[in-house]
């Protein structure tokens, strides 16, 4: 931050509860519309052309390229890292498959769906075994969900601000329509012994990924994923299978899903032991935390993009999701969190799924901070900065869901900036 | 049809009542599971060598590269035709980018974001111009909605029915998350004279095309969408700003907008007169008849498809839509419309967007004819293939909305029937 923009914080501290001015969320803005225009004579050349042939599988406009996944991989352990879903660039709620943010340990398996099994096993009455043809023949069900990395956002544990665009900073969060089985149908089938508790989860990966889960979630709304926004799974999300679990960590979403071993006790593995637990002040652990608490983002406008030179209304849009439910209530603060409005948020309002909120904002060239805050439907209210990190200490690096503050500077500029 | 197979359609006339037996949605196949497996202590070669590394925009497994949209084009017209989402391949409600139907009438026109422009004009009180970076200024909306094209399933006009798989019969029709500008907006700030009562909408393509659209639809639910799925209009669908007119048939959503001339009455264009208009048994044309009727599909178990040799429980899966609304209700047959039973309809079910419905079916070997037959909120019910020939006579092209019956033999075959 130089030292302008601390300087107009300063003056914006004293000047705060003025610099909030929020319209209705259906205002236009004052320029959009030019009054003036020219009977083309001449028409544009994409009309004196026949255009470009069908295509089997479509692709976006080649001037949508910049529209990509950002990939941070590991350079000393290929298929070690993370890509990011542009949420900057989206609107709506659904995140197209070519777009769903990735999380590899070691890279993304190619599995033969005509050789690949899912074995249920352990404590349980019959241990079964199924190939995937057998599987798409049991009842479905399609439900359209978030699913959320552990490590999102993690970057508001520095202490500097990062720069970077809403979605390459909190974008490893995507939601899609997934269609599987529901698991309880096999779990019931194979016949679930008194003792199972946990079942550890197994990928078919070169990181032989496996998590333990309990058993309860498994019987409440979990999916064996085979499909995502209608087609089959892409690669990188877990073909042929996946387990779906609506509101739970990403790591837990088991994706080339090979075995479920039913457990009495968690097996206490790897990326559940050193990854995805996070320290906290007084020296424990909190582990299996498993649900993604309440978060939103606003992802228009924000760094990256540019307010032009001449005041008007803008229309501020983001995305709000809670692993506990639905999303109650999405407020707005336009002065760093002294005064808020609320959001209109577009429904269909789903459980455990991205929730779309807009509101109109009448920007006069003044500074300002703008913030939204996620309420969920059992109260969980999303914290700031200071509280997230009062409770759970500053070098963490997992599970971060605090408030995302953007500077407005007064060349409307867009700056991330922590909150007070 | 073989001989063959009409001896076995007429000894199920007889036995039609015992044929239709259909269990509940939950049940589950009797094969699936296989209650013997290996604990392979030889992992499978995906667990032994690092995975693939990341992608910025990802595609479809090597391994589904059959799932595509099928093309029929006219080899004398480059760029007139359609091309067919494979209904049959999909599952849930939404369909991926890559797989949305296509009808150009003179290919895919490559448009500059940067130069195109909309202009409204005609009886306004302000003509306006706006170029894309203005319209992303505006308030947006999403909605999930079907288009259909008005040509989908004319196959079924043929006297014999068609034997291709589901989506490339009934594939002129896909469903996906629209976000855009709603038109009123842009309207009400031009200024729409009394006199307004159509606007002739203009895409920016080699065809011209051009049809007129009555004011009151483009003040409902008329949307001017910049985003599909949550990512920028692929172009084949019309990037960079598409009419989208929830429930109204494809035509009318025009791809490539450039221009809405807002006029007293209907331009009576090439694609309302000679095209898209129905000739009814007395010689008089149906014109303007802008709304997707009801229709629905079973897409599972659909032709191409077998039943195994053994008899078990299948799930029966489709799809229902309505151009007025909500599906209130599908039913389905296994006796050839005999007798009916209620099929399960997934939620959330949208206002003129795609609902899934599910149904176990206890094949026990018979031949059978199945059937889904759709009601929707005004209590519209999906015709028979006869009622609707009586209505609209046997020389129609358009607006096709008839029950789909797939015949299932003894053994396990699939084929397009006729009802009765």
């Amino acid at each position: 931050m130089t030292s302008s923009s601390i300087q107009n914080r300063r003056q914006f501290l004293k000047t705060a509860a003025l610099s909030g001015v929020i319209a209705g969320s259906y205002s236009l803005p004052v320029i959009a519309g030019i009054d003036k225009f020219e009977l083309t004579d001449s028409l544009p050349d994409s009309m004196k052309t026949p255009g470009q042939d069908f295509t089997n599988y479509g692709q976006p406009s080649l001037h949508e390229q910049r529209v990509i996944r950002w990939i941070s991989a590991n350079p000393a352990a290929p298929g070690n890292g993370v890509s990011w879903t542009p949420l900057h660039d989206l609107q709506g709620t659904i995140t197209p498959n070519g777009l769903h943010y990735e999380r590899h340990h070691n890279g993304v398996p190619e599995i033969d769906p005509q050789t690949h099994t899912l074995l249920i096993d352990g404590l349980v009455e019959h241990p079964l075994s199924f190939n995937i043809a057998n599987l798409l023949r049991y009842p479905m069900k399609s439900r359209t969900c978030f699913i959320e990395c552990g490590g999102n956002s993690n970057s508001g544990w520095r202490s500097n601000p990062i720069q970077s665009q809403a979605g390459y900073a909190h974008g490893l969060v995507s939601n899609a329509e997934w269609t599987g089985i529901p698991l309880k149908l096999l779990l019931n089938e194979a016949g679930i012994k008194p003792s199972a508790k946990w079942a550890i989860a197994e990928g078919a990966d070169g990181a032989s990924l496996n998590v333990s889960i309990p058993i309860e979630k498994l019987l409440d709304d979990a999916l064996l994923a085979l499909y995502q926004n209608g087609e089959r799974l892409r690669p990188e999300n877990g073909y042929p299978i996946r387990l779906v679990l609506p509101g739970w960590e990403g790591i837990l979403n088991v994706k080339w899903l090979r075995q479920l071993r039913l457990s009495e006790h968690p097996a206490m593995t790897r990326d559940e032991t050193s990854q995805y637990t996070d320290l906290l002040p007084d020296g424990k652990a909190r582990q299996f935390s498993f649900i993604n608490d309440a978060k939103s983002l606003i992802t228009s406008p924000s760094l990256g993009m540019q307010l032009p030179d001449n005041p008007g209304i803008y229309q501020i849009s983001g995305l709000a999701w809670s692993g506990r439910g639905k999303i109650s209530r999405v407020e707005i603060s336009a002065d760093g969190g002294e005064t808020w409005v609320d959001a209109e948020l577009e429904g269909p309002i789903l459980d455990k799924a991205f929730t779309r909120f807009h509101l109109a904002w009448q920007w006069q060239g003044q500074y300002a901070i703008l913030q939204s805050r996620a309420t969920d439907e059992t109260g969980y209210v999303q914290p700031t900065r200071d509280v997230l990190l009062a409770n759970r200490g500053k070098h963490g690096f997992f599970h971060y869901n605090a408030i995302v503050s953007w500077e407005i500077t007064e060349e409307g500029d867009i700056n991330h900036v922590y909150g007070f």
